[in-house]
């Protein structure tokens, strides 16, 4: 049984409960509690020789106890960020309450081998509360046990948001604007191991801006919009002068036979956001540029099913989204 | 580096936080909301060929996933119970107030060979989920991914519980009653793959008594005894006639060569309830019986350190709270 298909399956057996706002199949859960807040809630497992390896060339201990957190916090971010950021992002306590959002929380538990040295184990929680105490999320509890196979860590972050501060993957319209953070591609070469997740960027995108729908890019930028296309029930032009294509995207390129654009558009592990909004609103982010890091303006969403790309020559290719094996 | 010492190496790196009202150390952490709410977080893994093994003899993928899932829900039960149980051992909603505590939700990271069938996969989340509609939590979300090791299972259950209503480990006081639930031992023959969480019974205990500290037996009698003694600068004195044995107990007795009692004391993963009282309260539990279950008085807490055994004969036995090898 194939991964993705188990998870359907599994989704399919969920029951929905009524106080249960955000179901299964989007970045976090969401739950109702009290009057109009919504606690939100992630879990993401990491396995030694899938999302990370050790050895000469790749992963430190550190760098893998910080992925480790680092994708789930990603997760919250998609949702629609949170304060309780340290230093000079911080926000006001007005801006807190403007963003109706609350404090993150995590918990972790980590499987090792007995082999593995005591510094070792130590280097890891070094780098989990690295990334922690970077956000200032408390690490409040964990479970640690021992393995004889692939390190396995699987991080749980919590939260509490105001109804206002949730973005669903569900919600991109026709004519929305599609912009993404940063640059795209190649996060094999190291990205992936140390990437900041766009707590701060998506917690300023949700508080000034009117934010349609966001995912964090974890499978690909085709793969991810798709996920938000399909809830939505919309199709989407991109085009190809926009992409923004990162360094190690133009890197890999020159050592496979994969052209930077195809690394930007199916690399995984980018972490950063794609969203949706309306076309004034990108305007609006366009002329502020409100977040340090760069956002470009890569598309529309249109009716119709699929991605289509516009090509620097004009043409329109249609784009699957399912990695490179299938994009001509 | 052995995992208690890597575990208190941990939760000495922990920072406090002003608003973690039960910090690491416990069975679930809780965090204050709102005025007088504390939300209680516990996560566990489960790994194969330490928590479970599979095979001839061995656990069934749905035992598996039961398992997982049990762990977690066992801390929330031993923090103090919630209400939100299925049939008819539901509270009215004027009890519900009363214990002043709220719904659980689960989420789940799963790890499996690829090997495995898709029925394997299948009927161990049947098992989490029989075990989720069975105390009503919502499973709201979840992580797969594939290992080429021992399989791991990752739970965290989320609560929320008025201030009143959690049950920490070091409240045990001079005087108090140490009562147990169900009986104890030989759990390895089965039980560890197939117990009841005692949630509904913590519920009424925390509802309708005044409990001091409660524990759930995960350790074993005598380490989960001194889980309660350390935190709250105490000792205790156990009456040997007064330990509940179960069958399995003494069934294990006869292939080896330790005491039904030994087994009783040492053996881990038996998942009752460990709790101290003062005295009054625990005759009363004695008189009203409300629980379906065997409720026994097994002895008090008292001054000094450590576990004393009186015995059959009359005499007092020091105890060692480190498993069966170190018990003479």
């Amino acid at each position: 049984m194939k991964e993705f298909a188990y998870i359907r399956w599994i989704q399919k057996q969920l029951k929905t409960s009524p106080e249960v706002n955000i179901p299964s199949g989007d970045d976090c859960a969401g739950i109702k509690i009290g009057r109009n807040k919504t606690a939100l809630i992630t879990t993401d497992v990491i396995v030694e020789g899938i999302d990370f390896r050790l050895g000469a060339g790749g992963a430190t201990a550190f760098q893998v106890g910080y992925k480790a957190l680092a994708v789930s916090i990603s997760d919250i971010a998609a949702m629609g960020g949170v304060p309780g950021l340290s230093g000079r992002d911080s926000l006001s306590s007005r801006e807190t309450k403007r963003s109706g959002a609350d404090k993150l929380y995590a918990v972790a538990t980590v499987t090792l081998r007995k082999e593995l040295s005591g510094k070792f184990a130590k280097e890891l929680f070094r780098g989990m509360k690295t990334i922690a105490h970077k956000f200032n999320i408390p690490l409040i509890g964990g479970d640690v046990s021992s393995t004889k196979g692939p390190i396995c860590i699987s991080t749980t972050v919590i939260g509490i948001a105001g109804t206002k501060g949730t973005l669903k993957r569900s919600g991109a319209k026709e004519n929305d604007a599609i912009m993404v953070t940063g640059k795209l591609g190649g996060s094999i070469l190291g990205k992936h191991l140390n990437f900041i997740p766009r707590l701060a960027e998506a917690r300023t995108l949700n508080t000034y801006y009117r934010i349609n729908s966001m995912i964090d890019l974890s499978d690909g930028l085709l793969a991810d919009l798709n996920h938000i296309l399909k809830p939505s029930g919309e199709g989407a032009i991109l085009w190809e002068n926009n992409i923004p294509i990162s360094n190690d995207a133009y890197k890999l390129s020159r050592k496979d036979k994969k052209s930077p654009l195809s690394h930007a558009l199916t690399d995984g592990e980018d972490f950063e956001l794609l969203f949706t909004l309306p076309m004034r609103e990108a305007y609006k982010i366009t002329r502020d540029t409100p977040l340090k890091i760069p956002v470009s303006f890569i598309g529309i969403i249109c009716k119709g099913k699929g991605i289509n790309l516009l090509t620097g020559q004009g043409q329109i290719k249609k784009l699957i989204p399912k990695g490179y094996e299938h994009f001509a």
